[in-house]
Order: C-alpha cells, then structure tokens, then sequence
C-alpha cells in the first residue's frame, strides 16, 4: 500500500518523519511517501495556502496512493479545505484521508464531499509519549483496516463523526459543515479553559444541523489551564449538562483524544 | 433617570460599584440601583445561573427602570440568555439594555427579541486607566442620548450590530443569532492568539447569515498574545482577507474596544 503524506496545517518536524518512514519500512506492508511540503515554512503555516493546497491536490489526484495521512494539526487546513474538496478528480474518490485536530476541517469538507476519511492519529504523533503505538494503530487500520484499531464504542453500519470541538465550533454554518443526521458525534479537546469548553457546547449543540445527530460522546479533553476563579466544573459535566439543556442524547466516553493512545473513528464504518 | 445593574456574568468588583455610585451622585441626572446579586460568586459566576437569570427579569420588568446596565462581561450570560429574552413582561420593551465583551449574548437575544440594546461600556470599566471617561460615556448616552458618545462611523437611521468577534462566533446558529441583514458589523476582541482570529473570522464570514450584512468593521484587537512561530499577520490583515475571501465588504476601523475609549454603538441609531 502507498500512503502519501501532506502537511495541510503547521510543518511537519523531520525527527517525525524519520520514525514514521523507519515505522513503515519495518512494517514491510506499506510504503509512506513524505511529500516535500511538508518541511515547508512560512509563519504559523506548512508553507504557503497555495503551497499547501497543492501538495494536497496532487497526492489526491494521484492514483497510485492508496491513502492520504496528515503530517500535523496545528492550525490553517481550514484556509485550504473548502478548495481542496471542489471538482474532485476521481481518484480523489479511491482512496482514505486520516487525520485529527486541526484536520477535522479536512476530514468535514472531504466527509460532505463523499470522500472517505477517518478521524485518527496524524504522523507527528510518532513524538508523544508512546507514539509508535499510535503510528502502528494509524497503519493497521489504513492498511488492513485492523479492527482492534477502534474506537470501542463505534457500532459496525452506524455512522460516526469525531472531531475536536474547538474545530467543529469553527466549522458549523460554514461551507464544509457534514451531515450530523443520526450520526454518533465524537468530540475531544485540549488545552482550552473549562469557560471555553463550556462556552463552545453552547455553540455547538445551538446549531440545529448538529441537534440532528443521534447522540455525543466525549473523548479526553486534556491540558486544560486553570481558571481563575476556578470554573467549578469539568468536561465531564459540562458536556452532559448542554447536551441535556438541547435535548441531545449523551452517549458517555470516547477513547480518542490529544495523546497515543487517540483510537480510530472511520466516519462511515461500512466504507471500510 | 433610574438605571439598574445586574451582573448576568461575573462577579463585579465592590469598588468598581462604589465608583459608579460617586459618578452618578456627583452628576445628578441619575440614579444606579446595583442589584444585591451583582456580588454573589459562584465558580466561574456571578451567582448560579437561576440567581443570575432572577435578577435580570427582576429589572426587566421594573417599569420604575429606564436602563439596565451589565455591571461586568466575563463570561456566562450565554448561560441564561435565551429565557432571559423569552416572555417578556411589557416594562422589559421600554427600557434599553448597555453592556458589550460576554455581554454580547445578552445584546443579541435582546436584539432578536425587538427590545433596545447598545455595545458599550460595563461598570467595571470605571477601573480602567481613564475609565471614568468610560463611565460618563455610558451615563451620556443612557440619560441624554449624547451623540459624541457613538462611534464616529455610524449612520443615522443604519442599523448597526457590535460584538466581540469570539462572542459573535459562538452565537451564530443558535437560538440568539440577531438579523445582520443591511446593517454594519463592527468586531473587537481581546486576548485571542492572531491564529484564533484567524479560524474565528473563517467562521463568521463562512455564515450565510452574516454575509448579509453590509459591511465588516474592525474595533480594537487588543492583548493579543505571542504566537510560536509567529502567525506573521495581525487582525489588520486578518479581518480584511477573510471578509474579502467571502464577498464580504470590509469598512476599516471602529472605534471600539475592550479599554475605556470604547464607544456606543446602538443596534438601531433610529430608535433613540
């Protein structure tokens, strides 16, 4: 299997890419294709929009991948995404996008497209804390769609969306916003306030079109700086609470977050 | 005039009262009635949410009140806006509400709601270096409708709408979003990294509701915080980019802002 490799967001640090390519390379089943752009620099961003956009323009169009895997989040695939998922080439349509964080605009705007993609650990996660754990899971599950790869909770047939709610704030109304309709919402975050998180649930279960899913889920929210005065709530609650206040089911824990042990949410289990 | 302050949000500050109090005596044309409740904390809060909602349908429909002032922004008021607009008793129609930063939700469902609203100073801006300034500001246009209170660019008779810009983002699609149609939109912010900006004005200008506006206008964008690696725009570029991707006119500057030159901006000039 070949799987590309673009940086749509923030630059790719190269100790990363040399763990993933040795990773792949002792794997023996997959060959990664580390595309230039990633390395790329200029102020918060991999290089360029237009930089960006086609390097990932290019990987999708080529037939000879079998998948795209996202180098880093970060911030910026949200200047790109509204673009990289017009007049798609139908190559573009044969082939798997991974990712999480900042992707998620990607993951939105090619998921409402009718591409495949899958909410899932990025490359340079290689560099957390047991990161060849989440490379592996990231392979296993691109490359023989390993069911161990998982979220626990998915149900086979039902569809499931996951995203970091900061993220899918961003992106309700907007042009890239999916289909929530009868969907499993996942959601995770990390190093936002308690009054952040609380103030973004108002957000996102105000909108109607996310009103439509069958019920959320809540992953890790780590990193979260104090609060002074302390906010008097977690994630925990807060996310019940609003979801309770909108009528929106609660579906418990997720086991995906902002660390290696971040599991697999395929947006659409059957595509697999 | 008799002007009521509740604290929909926050807690505010016994000396940021005792100085509106000196103000309003020594100028005699009204009188402030801090509501108990202003003083109350709770976590994050002025006070639970039902003690918060309490106090404001309290003044609201006090047909002894000309004015409700918002004593402190923060953050909460999204809490309890969407009751707090629901019902109104007929006194809450005669009055007209001030405040802006977290007050911003509160103006909006207000807004919606047909009642009178204007972004303007909070009584806790008295503590502000100059922030008497910012109080009389308020008392000039709460009690005589000064018109060197407003902001310079407004049109007589052209509805106007003033948020915080990461305020705004979180209302849109909810239940509280206000008619942009034809009227200018003037935005500030504080303390929000350049990169969040950024992602922030993607999501506002990506609302279909918003670009019915007539034009983007840019307060102050203060307190921004170091960016790692630099983002290598400001809001100065930022703003206009965005508004321009999205066939949104953009207006220059506003004279708004979280300090103590913040000026009034009255939803509807037409209804002093």
């Amino acid at each position: 299997m070949k799987i590309a490799v673009v940086a749509p967001s923030c630059t790719l640090k190269p100790e990363a890419a040399e763990m993933a390519l040795a990773i792949a390379a002792a794997r023996g089943d997959c060959t990664l294709a580390i595309h230039d752009q990633c390395f790329l620099s200029e102020g918060h961003f991999a290089g360029p929009d237009a930089a960006r956009l086609a390097a990932l323009r290019e990987v999708m169009a080529d037939g000879s991948y079998d998948a795209v895997w996202f180098a880093r989040g970060g911030y910026g695939s949200n200047r790109i995404a509204e673009a990289a998922a017009a007049d798609l080439p139908p190559a573009a349509r044969s082939k798997t996008y991974m990712g999480y964080s900042d992707s998620g605009f990607l993951l939105a705007a090619f998921d409402r497209a009718g591409l495949k993609v899958a909410h899932g650990p990025l490359v340079q996660d290689g560099l957390r804390q047991g990161g060849d754990a989440a490379l592996h899971r990231a392979l296993d599950w691109l490359v023989r769609r390993d069911p161990s790869t998982l979220e626990p909770g998915l149900e086979q047939g039902r569809r499931a969306l996951a995203f970091n709610l900061t993220v899918l704030s961003s992106l309700l109304g907007t042009s890239i916003e999916p289909d929530f309709s009868n969907a499993d919402l996942l959601i995770e975050d990390v190093a936002e306030h308690d009054y952040r998180i609380d103030r973004t649930m108002f957000h996102v279960v105000g909108s109607a079109a996310v009103r439509k899913c069958r019920r959320v889920r809540l992953g890790r929210m780590s990193d979260i700086p104090d609060n002074d005065p302390p906010f008097g709530h977690g994630p925990e609650t807060i996310v019940p609470y609003w979801c309770g206040s909108r009528g929106v089911d609660f579906g418990g824990a997720a086991d995906i977050g902002h660390d290696a042990a971040n599991k697999v949410v395929p947006f659409t289990l059957s595509s697999n």
